[in-house]
């Protein structure tokens, strides 16, 4: 036998997966390709690169070395592109602020992530001057604006972007350096606790973006992605690299599109003007998009659009397939990089009426290439068969999930429990593979080792005809571990006239014609004059369990 | 600033890129999925993962360890598809050898690579008889064979293929280990010299395959690469993993057709019974699929065919263009895993009429994503413009390129000179970024420090009525560094009536035109009575130089 390990001394053959290695080849092949901003500001590739260096010179030139943090509150802009690559290039950190956390949050992540440099739109202008004073590690501030005018403001600002942009170098020479250099950070925010940090190596965003690559050549319905597609954002950049997209985008050398912050208005115009061909947002965005007054007006045939942050609804997917817009689900989380799933069509499938496209292209879908995806009991561990009808959590390993949360050894371990990501969401998969979520682990109930749904459950109550809100919980029972109690408020006109028992029994006719688990028959059902809620408007299970559960 | 370097030490969220990952989801997502020999035998991608499986028992039974080489003399079949994956993922190396190389040049990379075990198809057995005394390192022998009846045979096999198969366990449990570990070696020969043997690890054929499928998915005129696909080779498995895309059509889950030894009746067969829809070969191949007398029956519109090995015609791909067939032209070596470049289409080029289609699908093409290839000048090793014009040498880096020759590290050395992999091919580059190869860099001739192509030189002088033959080598010269000096044979019929300066004016018009390099005014023709052939009937340039220049 010889030795087979090729060593892994950096030399001329090494070839390590960094940012910049996505950016080469589409700006020398593609220079004349347009960047847009709001339909405004355009630039092309070639201003791209140039941009990219001389903000490596801006940043440098502040004192920002490899492994400090650059921090980011902007809209979706072309100025966020530039810093997608100058800040992990020159081995620094980019860290995306979420803009829409309270300002106590902001600060808190802020201080965690240690930022040593803060970029800020004028817009959020109101947020930093109610926190600065707070701020201890940030030692100099950058202005972002699409004013003429500077804005009034008591921050000692180091200059404006493109100020400071016209006064650097254009030419830089991004170094090689280790692949799994941290390349980004940015925060998740759960229902309770502090914004948990989650980060990114080059390693992990360059295979990212060649495994979704990989995948979207087989995804689309009715043509590839090519050099005449248009890309515009609608989720932000700030959560999640705006899911990896800009930069697959960028690889590919297409036009593409910022669109600052969303409009409805703006976002259809940008569409028509600008002839977008290739987008992603979340089901609300879309269902914006459709019933706006100036829907009808734009041509959105053929627009291809990855849903996901939430699932889709049918009736909502058959309504995007109507307009000719190619629409279907992705599934991923901030801790998973983010893409995981497609709800991927064969051409069987694509042959089908809109209603039973919607039936798969609603699913959460297969698994990417190398998203090695297991939907597992919870209390073996081991995988459930793939009936559509065994629930267990989604565990997933793949080669771009964060290593765990920023400085937080305890949920880092928890989260990797037994070697694999928790994601926390419940599934059931069918023979063909693909996923469905009904749950997320916290709102499931045990009832004899096996997981019920309480979505679920609510969802058949809510079609009571006497049930104005339900919310299900999981009441501790000696026997059978945990027992769901349904909490249900009744419509006005229907009080005295329906009882606990009639609801129970209602439940109870689904689950003997086998359209839920046999379970739901040890439903108890409550009827209360009110369900507890969060201070946004959710339902608390928190202050609900606590009320009726001790 | 914190420590951003995330710890290379394994953990539960280290994913290493092992070939492994590749075979995982389409296994579990297209279980019935079917892979046919021959359109003989039948397996589906549930009997790949257990054959896989049985043969990792028989390796390892039969002493195979980590780092330990399998040899394999096979034509294209089910078989080689279950040894690129078994062996690789046991750690071991898998040496598929050139089965068209003479039995000492077979001799010569089986003790080179220190094979330790080797699998032979019964119809090598007559050049395995022939060399067998000599072998040193094989411990074991494995009969490969389609026939009912065990062969004749001095060799003392431990078995049967098929037999061993059957008698194993379908339990193996493949370990997770270093993605640097190697994972193949073959060989390639040149025209002069001992074959050199190059090698790839875990991790560059996982990064091929998603680069190579990254592309693919933009690349195709008229749709998506998808389930409904069947993918045949017509490249040969021993050759570059023919093309990798065996792995690639494996991570795709798509049907998979191997069609044994190339016979154009049976794979115009295969292509009409099967349904292949996917294919790869070098032009001569799909020149005799086109010829064939059967070629009318078969249908072959949206056949999507990979033409690479040799630049293809116009007229052969506008041939293949009205049969229907997506035809595009792929680069690459043996010592580049191979894909390097694809021949893609904007949508505007795809509105074009065959003919113009034709002029871009038969360029070398753009670069693949992660391929950063560069034609540059040969003296000064910078860029050349892109100006269609300006020919210089193709050096290139991607994250898939063989790391050097095997034991040789004169050679290797020479390869990655000035840490560029130094390609042999001369080529210029258009304003767009397509590649257009002219030359081997050993048939350019260096006047006045410029590249001066001689098979262009040929090409123009095979043009004149009264050429027979041709060939240009370069002369020494004082003044030019090197002078064209085209060696002419005359027709019969011409003799006497054309002269060389006749014929140095005929070229020199090409040049007033600014058809090629002013360089070619110093072209010196001298008419000859025969030109000078090696065994298998090429030019013998080397010849030539010893007998012209001397």
């Amino acid at each position: 036998m010889t030795d087979t390990l090729i060593p892994r001394t950096p030399s001329a053959y090494d070839y390590p997966l960094l940012i910049k290695s996505l950016l080469r080849n589409p700006v020398v092949d593609n220079p004349d390709q347009e960047i847009v901003y709001r339909g405004v500001i355009r630039h092309t590739y070639r201003d791209l690169r140039e941009r990219v260096r001389r903000l490596a010179n801006v940043l440098t030139g502040l004192g920002v070395k490899a492994g400090d943090t650059v921090a980011v509150m902007d809209w979706d802009s072309h100025r966020y592109l530039e810093l997608f690559f100058a800040v992990p290039m020159i081995g620094a950190v980019l860290h995306t602020i979420n803009v829409r956390l309270s300002p106590e949050q902001i600060l808190y992540t802020i201080d965690h992530a240690e930022d040593d440099l803060l970029l800020v739109n004028s817009e959020f202008l109101p947020i930093l001057e109610q926190i600065r004073g707070r701020i201890d590690t940030v030692r100099g501030y950058v202005l972002l604006t699409d004013e003429e005018k500077m804005p009034e403001s008591h921050i000692p600002f180091v200059g404006e972007y493109e100020a400071l942009l016209a006064a650097a170098s254009g030419e830089y020479d991004f170094p090689d350096f280790d692949e799994n250099t941290r390349a980004t950070t940015f925060y998740t925010t759960g229902t309770t606790g502090l914004p948990k940090g989650v980060y990114f190596s080059h390693r992990q965003l360059v295979l990212h973006t060649m495994g979704v690559m990989a995948s979207l050549g087989t995804v689309f319905a009715h043509g590839r992605l090519h050099q005449g597609d248009v890309y515009m954002p609608i989720t932000p950049m700030f959560h999640v690299h705006a899911w990896g997209v800009p930069y697959l985008a960028t690889m590919l050398g297409i036009k593409q599109v910022y669109p600052g912050r969303y409009s409805p208005d703006l976002l259809l115009d940008l569409i028509e003007k600008e002839r977008v061909t290739f987008t992603h947002c979340v089901p609300t965005i879309l269902h914006m998009l459709l019933k706006h007054p100036h829907a009808k007006r734009v041509d959105l045939a053929g627009l291809k659009m990855i849903i996901g942050g939430a699932a889709m609804s049918r009736a909502l997917c058959c309504e995007a397939l109507e307009r000719g817009i190619d629409v279907f689900t992705g599934y991923g989380m901030s801790e998973t990089c983010p893409i995981l799933t497609f709800s991927r069509l064969t051409p069987e499938m694509l042959a089908g009426s809109p209603a039973e496209q919607a039936e798969v292209r609603c699913l959460t879908g297969l698994s990417l290439p190398f998203v090695d995806l297991r939907v597992v009991d919870p209390e073996t561990g081991a995988e459930q068969p793939r009936d559509g009808r065994s629930a267990g959590e989604i565990v997933v390993r793949a080669p771009w999930l964060t290593q765990g949360y920023l400085k937080d050894h305890r949920t880092s371990e928890k989260l990797w429990e037994g070697g694999f990501l928790h994601t926390g969401d419940v599934a059931v998969r069918d023979e063909r593979g693909y996923v469905r979520i009904t749950d997320r682990t916290k709102d499931v109930i045990k009832v004899a080792g096996e997981w019920v749904s309480s979505l679920e459950l609510e969802d058949i109550l809510a079609h009571h005809p006497a049930v104005a809100e339900v919310a299900v919980i999981g009441q501790p029972d000696e026997k059978w571990g945990e027992r769901p109690l349904a909490l249900v408020v009744l419509k006005p006109e229907e009080a005295g006239r329906v009882g606990e028992k009639d609801l129970a029994h209602f439940v109870r006719e689904y689950a003997d014609k086998g359209m839920v688990s046999k379970q739901v028959v040890l439903l108890k059902v409550r009827l209360v004059d009110a369900i507890d809620k969060t201070s946004v408007g959710k339902i608390s299970k928190v202050t609900l369990r606590e009320k009726y559960l001790a």
